[in-house]
């Protein structure tokens, strides 16, 4: 069975994009400056075509976060920000599916990544990444907005927070608008290395 | 030479106090769950004067916090919170420095706590806890904007947060307000128990 899962970046103070952010600024205003543990890493370089990285802890960590992954699901403005900046090789290598109101036919990029557009919800776009993934897991990649859709209705099971050792000040918080009561955790796992602290939480069920 | 260090506990969502707090409900609303991995610690626990507790990781934290402590400094609110609500033998058993417009003489607890009002700035409380302290360790307790105020005057060595695994959704942000250009940081550690993840940093010191 798929396991649901979110891994993303965020600052100490909360923010997982800076103010500002769209497809002419991706990642908002310092944005970017979250992910620079990931961009000597030769899991990241191999997606974007390049050779050559680390390969310690930070490496492993991001490689089997790739690798597990069968299927991922994200939100119209993350998609927007990406298709104008993404290289024609989408760094994805697996079927993507785009939570959006706009009908649209499937989208292919060399290398293997699909996108697939779907405007009837999140279970739904859930159900057809369970379909896509052949038993492996399934990421729900962003943005904040979606990923709290998500946590709401129960139906994340872990999360992956790389949290940077920076302050942004002014951004996009993941949790924002969060509901405590629907939505708590259970610790998984905590490690280091000079350059990002690695949490990861198991999401309990929440109370019916 | 004392080294000038914060230790606090903070949400998942970036909380260190509920909301609504004041004398009449310290840590605000559902504050006090943030720090429930303390209450069964055997170092919090031998302050207020209990007997037993936990033993593990997370009690060897707690306690070598409060040893390498040889003063206090902390905001009026947080100490017009605690003047109502500690036990007579005030949980410190050390000098206090409360930062105050008001003049107040000192005010001596048994136990060992003398609180000390101070109302000419925080680096002339830093530098009354430093003589008082002994060689030992100055602790910033808080609140949230005394914290602040220290940060970006470059004058904390170390932050230590107790990341809780909840989320309040309301309440204080310790780096609400904080200027990210002058505050950045260095991992130290991190490390969890099945109740917290301790993370530590280095407060890089501020460009002039």
């Amino acid at each position: 069975m798929s396991v649901v899962f979110v891994s993303l970046g965020m600052t100490v103070d909360g923010y997982i994009a800076g103010p500002n952010g769209g497809p002419d600024n991706p990642l908002g205003d310092r944005g970017p400056t979250i992910h620079t543990w990931m961009y000597g890493q030769r899991a990241f370089r191999s997606r974007f075509g390049m050779a050559g990285g680390d390969t310690g802890r930070d490496d492993q960590i991001l490689e089997a976060t790739m690798t597990r992954s069968g299927a991922t699901i994200m939100g119209k403005r993350m998609f927007e920000e990406g298709e104008k900046n993404w290289p024609e090789e989408a760094p994805f290598h697996m079927p993507v599916f785009v939570l959006t109101h706009q009908v649209r036919s499937p989208w292919q990029r060399p290398g293997g990544t699909t996108f697939h557009f779907v405007d009837d919800g999140i279970e739904s776009a859930l159900e057809r990444a369970r379909d896509a993934a052949g038993g492996k897991d399934i990421r729900i990649a962003g943005g904040a907005d979606l990923i709290r859709q998500y946590l709401h209705a129960g139906l994340i099971d872990e999360l992956h927070i790389a949290l940077a050792p920076i302050l942004l000040g002014d951004g996009v918080r993941l949790f924002d608008g969060i509901d405590p009561v629907r939505v708590s955790f259970e610790i998984a796992e905590a490690v280091h290395s000079p350059s990002v602290t690695h949490l990861r939480y198991s999401v309990k069920r929440p109370r019916r």
